[in-house]
């Protein structure tokens, strides 16, 4: 039968049958007034559960007891919070969101080894256990808690990133909710993501499908390797859509993947969109490259180039800084043979500018989403990546981060 | 017999005997006032010439000229203009370069194969030939002309960066200038080192301790790779001091190697705290690496972390990102046995916090010069890398560029 993917208005992590979550404003968030900061996803149903977590050498606390809590490959619910990132805090922090497991466990009637833990934050703050302790009686489980879930996983985001696709012909949706925001260098931003699905999903086959939604979403956003101490993304799979088990060689695995891959690239270009301080959400695509891994490395690199980030918020047509992040990608290209369009007008052609009305660029500039292609002409492979451009406020936030 | 090396008072590049230097307004810098823009230096005799160029897969057309014309090894003269960088330019940015030194062979009466050239400023640009053949004619050349030459080839450089050095006692100095500011992101400031020697020295020597100065220097405020499409340092040795010939196995290696490094650090230096928009020097020291190839990448990946960068600008003590990039840097290392200083004071002891005194390293932290220490304690490998801090008016200066 012939699947059809489709984004739910106003969808989330808790559209997909037999999930439910909650938030409440534990103090953790070091601001002014009151904001969500702890939450809680619950399945109803014990998940099939699949992490991608940092490659980051140094591991925050909750990064090492979810990667533990995760060997069986199950989890039925997450325990979350915002403002303190349990990073660098040593054998007490590792305790610490082992804690944290067991104070979500006592809430929901579960065992903390169904408890899967994350945080976002500062580092190198231990986590005010006693605040957690008595703020988690606050949570209230519910169908319509995810977006207070995705508002309470937020740091520096200015607005939650959730959606939601249902797969008619196949029967499940996928939910999710993203936070990351220090994007305009992603390197170092901590991303969560939280996926949730009703199908039933064979653990092995989510795990594969699930590092590659991330590669052509998140990891697109961000650059390999460079990740925070914190980051995780993680999908649970509860079965309750009543459908058969997705394994690789179902019927259903194809529409499964595709379905995942939407949703992810939907929340990157959010998170892109949304980095401190942008203005503009910036998509690079490379294309004519002479295999995937150059196309993505060529792309990575441009979006992560302040010198474009910066002439793209001055809606400055300079080129040559694609053409020279281009150049130092580390990728083996032919500088005569490059053809560039940023807004769909032609700037350079065989290596070097053709004639082009400033003007023109200019006006493509201002809009809110910029796009720029690099044809390689060396080959057949394309890659997309997302990053957002940089303003003073950029330098402004992080200034004033923890002080 | 015990040299010593000593740097002059308002040393430059014509410091070392035999060199002389001018400069002129060719109105190719697009500014309001004009600005010296097109520089020669002169030997009076052939110099032995060692050169490092650029990574960059796209290579400005002044690169390929003065690549090709060192291919012996020697050079009488260097005509160099800065406000467009003649990259991307095709077969005729190659004519243009060409035609510089032939314009500059013709206003000092060399052949144009004794003559180099260098260019900085816009990318795609072409130069405009008949302004420079005009203006050519006004430069005059000095050995008071080393200060003219420094301004010329300055873009968004605040102040110009000249140094020289004299040996006492092996009865040679070295002089020398640079110019690059876009150094909050040195992997795509055009870097161009001109540096002279009045020691007689072997080529292949002068090759070999040219690569190790930069090493320890330029690429120490940049990364490897990441190098704009024009960059180029360079170094003349013309003899006239009357010493011996140095080779490797000269007595005189030694102090000749010393001296430069130390002249390029001095630069490289003042590149560092000339980045743009910059209010302080950051210096990093990774100490207890396993190979100097790790010291070197943590350092680096650490002095280029823009949230490093930003939490300088804001006397923000956020040692956090410092072990964060650190983590990122793609070297294997021990958390647990990290050991942090900045501005003397210690904050993290195997791999988290101790006490300390905020205000005590907010103070340090408003001083114009920053030292961290990171110490991996995993052996005993060392390197020094310098940055600068990152302020709204950076990405003020690069929105508005070309525009």
């Amino acid at each position: 039968m012939k699947t059809i993917t489709e984004f739910i208005a106003s969808g989330g992590i808790t559209s997909p049958r037999g999930f439910s979550a909650g938030a409440v404003s534990a103090g953790i968030k070091n601001s002014g007034s009151p904001r969500l900061d702890l939450a809680i996803l619950f399945s109803e149903v014990a998940c099939n559960t699949a992490a991608v977590f940092t490659r980051n050498r140094v591991q925050a606390a909750p990064i090492i007891v979810t990667r533990q809590r995760l060997r069986e490959g199950k989890a039925t619910a997450v325990i979350v919070n915002s403002g303190c990132a349990n990073a660098c805090t040593g054998e007490a922090g590792v305790k610490h969101a082992t804690d944290m497991t067991e104070i979500a466990a006592r809430h929901t009637g579960l065992s903390p080894e169904a408890v899967l833990v994350a945080s976002t934050g500062v580092i190198g703050d231990c986590l005010p256990m006693n605040r957690i302790r008595d703020a988690v009686s606050g949570i209230s489980l519910s169908v319509d808690g995810g977006h207070d879930f995705a508002m309470a996983i937020m740091t520096t985001d200015t607005v939650p990133k959730e959606a939601a696709v249902t797969v008619s012909g196949a029967g499940f949706s996928i939910g999710g909710t993203a936070k990351g925001s220090g994007m305009i260098h992603p390197d170092m931003a901590t991303l969560l993501c939280f996926l949730t699905t009703d199908a039933a999903v064979d653990t092995a086959f989510l795990n594969k499908v699930l590092k590659q939604a991330v590669d052509v979403s998140f990891n697109m956003v961000s650059v390999d390797g460079d990740t925070s101490t914190n980051d995780m993304s993680l999908i649970m799979a509860n079965g309750q859509g009543g459908g058969e088990m997705i394994t690789e060689e179902s019927i259903n695995a194809a529409a499964f993947r595709e379905a995942l891959q939407q949703l992810c690239i939907r929340l990157a270009r959010e998170i892109a969109r949304d980095g401190e301080g942008a203005t503009k959400l910036i998509e690079v695509t490379v294309k004519g490259a002479r295999d995937l891994g150059d196309a993505r490395q060529v792309a990575r690199t441009i979006v992560c180039s302040p010198l474009v980030k910066t002439a793209v918020h001055g809606n400055d047509p300079n080129w040559g800084r694609v053409i020279t992040a281009a150049g130092y990608s580390g990728v083996e290209l032919d500088a005569g043979k490059l053809e560039l369009e940023i807004g769909g007008v032609r700037l350079v052609k065989n290596g070097f500018p053709v004639s082009f009305k400033h003007a023109d660029v200019v006006r493509k500039l201002e809009a809110s989403e910029i796009s720029i292609v690099l044809d390689l002409n060396l080959g057949n492979a394309e890659a997309v990546a997302w990053g957002c451009d940089m303003s003073e406020e950029y330098v402004t936030i992080n200034s004033e981060y923890t002080t």
